[in-house]
């Protein structure tokens, strides 16, 4: 039987350990929640702090050119490329991953002109589905949005499929789609796959250009640590930029924004899928969630993350056992970085746990999400999380009114 | 003839002028440029630091409710509100400006489905030009984009004009176009206004809802002071809140967001508006300058704005007569907070005023820019500038190679 001593044993030799001292967590917190929003990188205040004071405050509208604020949504997009097996010029940092998804959608639509039908899972993130369901409204011709069951979705794929829209990793259950083998099979079917990498991005290795994909997104404040409601990226595989006609045309993506022509242009490259004035300020926020992210080591980060889950899930099945049912899949490697249960009192058994320190999430209608950022969680601290669960379980502590009352964000 | 010790009598009378402590303005520089990139408000460092240090480090994703981040977009569209004479509930905040257009012309298009005419003025900003074009690209039917002198603007309208899409303060020469007379045309012809308030908001008293107004959009990093990059805002009358269809159906603008419903179903209201997860970083620096702006009267705001520009006009054409060309209309009342002069060498002739301090911008071809944000320039401030460029045109001081050397963004 494992103890917290073999826990804190494994974080000894943790190679990632020193990471988690590069983070501003509240002492008294089990942060289980960084696939919804990150932690603070220590180093974030003093970067924004000395773009708002210096490069705003003191050198103001210079900034664009004298501390280069017009090529950081380039910039940072070739760091994120990093993280996500793409080339240099592939990925730039824009606007939100709903308005990303919508131009990629839209983009990839245009190159399948012949085809009719966006092709996704039936638990993708909402406003994956949302945003193709408006898309399709706009646009002329008969296209329709048809959503299968996950385990389905590769048999789906058909002639007349144009696009495959999908998140790599189900926000609920955390089961992960295989990268390679979805583009393969959509690529043998002459469909083209546009990507959420949004619980993928800084949980897991990506190997966007290794698998032939075509398009990808992705979100800034989750694994990233880009701060709420950081910016998104978007990747554009190179084979298919000069082609891409972006719907969203802003003087950001123009060929030459500063001759102010009344003729909208596309710039060459990944450029043109900007739109409007780049958000400075969020931008330099992730771009210090980023760099923190450069300097790990993206497999040892893979296998920290599988660890702590394959520990959180025995530990749950030693002292939940009967009590909470897995709602991920049991093998690490069909994961992403986190870990579902399913009880019919989630929500307030999730309140319960962050009455106790432990923060995790609800996701309508039953299940109870934990998140395993590899960056600063240790083994201990799933411990520590799984043994207030089992005691809340045990006592019932959640049964209480306060634990019931819903708040507008869950 | 006007002195120095003129205008500082004018200062010391102003009763504005409390606001200048307000912002952190650099000792050496004349900031001619609020109309591109506003100037920071001193409050606006420690409100950041707050939020990412308490909030995002400590609060982490509790801080959805606990500091009512989901309310920011709409709380502060309620202040904005405020300064461009909408109701409660008629102005979010969201986005980039041009994302915005993009939202409310497809939105206001559906309302007139049997007309074909997207109508605008040849000198639109760009960005607003280029995401009709974008829109019409996609949707279905002979949708049209059909431009005409601004003068021309109000005779064009007929029975074709499905939307006008205007820019209130022209951004080269600082027109001014009636909010109220186009309105009113434009509903006299059964067409629908698009304004776009990017020079106007918090440069001069907007009246929409007194005007008739149907749709507007605006810019957070001009006058509002929201820093590089602000989130932009809409504006959506009342009466049409609820048939307007959101081209961008993101999760934020659904009925019921964390139901995680797989259709999407508009929320009531201007809610709907919203597509992705809200840059709060970025809202939490506009509502900085959004709340300072709120503390002064708008229209002694006006008063002073049109007197900075009148003095800026008499003193040009006493110093620099016959040198460089007058590119506004004349009547301070005709125009927003700018007054713009056209010379052959333009760019280099406001490089060399940046390299003195006196900070205006280029735009192209020929057109010296000088914005008068008049929260925090003074009558001296007019007069030093004017020195300056009256000194720099009679020494050709302008004639250097750096200066003739474009950078990135102009």
């Amino acid at each position: 039987m494992l103890t917290r001593n073999d826990c804190a044993r494994h974080d000894a030799g943790d190679p990632l350990a020193g990471f988690r001292e590069r983070f501003a967590l509240p002492p008294d917190v089990i942060y289980l929640d960084g696939n919804s929003l990150g932690a603070l990188p220590r180093d974030t205040p003093a970067r924004v702090a000395a773009l708002i004071e210096t490069e705003w405050g003191r050198d103001l509208i210079t900034s664009w050119n004298r501390h280069a604020w017009i090529e950081l949504p380039a910039r940072l997009g070739d760091k994120i490329a990093r993280l996500i097996g793409a080339a240099p010029g592939e990925v730039a940092v824009a606007d939100s991953t709903s308005v990303n998804l919508f131009k990629l959608l839209s983009g990839a639509l245009d190159l399948v002109p012949e085809r009719r039908v966006v092709l996704s899972d039936t638990g993708n993130f909402p406003t994956d589905l949302y945003v193709a369901q408006g898309l399709l409204g706009l646009r002329c011709g008969r296209l329709a949005l048809r959503t299968v069951e996950e385990t389905a979705l590769i048999d789906a794929i058909d002639g007349e499929t144009a696009v495959v829209l999908l998140t790599q990793v189900n926000y609920r259950t955390g089961r992960l789609h295989d990268l390679h083998d979805v583009t393969a099979a959509a690529h043998r079917a002459g469909a083209l796959v546009l990507w959420d990498l949004s619980h993928s991005a800084g949980a897991l290795p990506v190997a966007l250009n290794a698998a032939g994909a075509d398009f990808a997104v992705g979100c800034g404040y989750k694994y990233l640590n880009g701060g709420p409601g950081a910016p998104a990226f978007l990747f554009v595989a190179g084979r298919h930029q000069e082609r891409l006609r972006p719907p969203l045309s802003g003087w950001m993506g123009h060929e030459a924004p500063f001759a102010f022509d009344p003729d909208y242009r596309p710039a060459r490259g990944i450029a043109r899928q900007l739109c409007g004035t780049p958000a400075i300020l969020s931008l330099a926020a992730l771009e210090v969630g980023v760099d923190l992210m450069l300097e790990a080591d993206l497999g040892a980060l893979r296998t920290k993350s599988m660890a702590l889950g394959a520990l959180f899930v025995d530990l749950v099945e030693q002292r939940c056992a009967g009590v909470l049912t897995l709602a991920s899949p049991r093998d690490p490697a069909a994961r992403g970085s986190q870990v579902s249960l399913r009880h019919p009192h989630g929500y307030a058994i999730v309140q319960a746990l962050i009455a106790r320190g432990v923060i995790a999430d609800f996701r309508a209608p039953d299940i109870l999400r934990f998140g395993f950022a590899p960056l600063y969680l240790r083994h201990v601290d799933v411990w520590d999380a799984v043994a207030q669960l089992a005691d809340i379980m045990q006592s019932r502590a959640w049964d209480k009114p306060e634990f019931h009352r819903r708040a507008a964000v869950t």
